[in-house]
């Protein structure tokens, strides 16, 4: 199935950008990164708790926030795409 | 039906700044902002396609993205949350 997970950090910390980093580091193992902060997995129920028990031992609850949406099997008729392409680098400019 | 809407813009210069704020401003008509460049909107499919075409004449197609992910009438099983609360002050902190 596929997970899209959204990711709100403060970033003009850099404790924030190394949060974000880290996260990204852990979706990228199961999918890609589509824009700065959201990033599609595939991953079956198991992969998913695991990745979900990761991320959220990263995050910082009281300043950042986790979004999961489960776009299920079906999801390529789920998803449209608009303007610069998708392929991000993680250590490029600051984009949001 | 929920549509969520992702926005990836440069907000570095004041034109990526001020194009967030004019893509935030229409899709609140229809939903809300739970991220910062993050928006769930619930629209039929006439007003979906205003939409888009609004947001696609702000943005600009050669540094800036837009994701659609339609999330159906089903969308509240399909979300999940973890961290800081929904509701996002848009002349707030800058986060992604």
């Amino acid at each position: 199935m596929l997970v899209l997970i959204t990711y709100d950090v403060n970033v003009t910390t850099d404790l924030g950008k190394s949060r974000l980093r880290r996260v990204a580091k852990q979706c990228v193992n199961y999918g890609q990164r589509v824009q700065n902060s959201v990033f599609e997995c595939l991953v079956d129920p198991t992969q998913f708790a695991e990745l979900k028990h990761r991320l959220e031992s990263i995050v910082d609850p009281n300043t950042d926030s986790l979004r999961y949406y489960f776009l299920g099997s079906n999801w390529k008729n789920r998803v449209e795409h608009f303007g610069a392409k998708v392929g991000y680098d993680p250590e490029g400019v600051l984009m949001l």
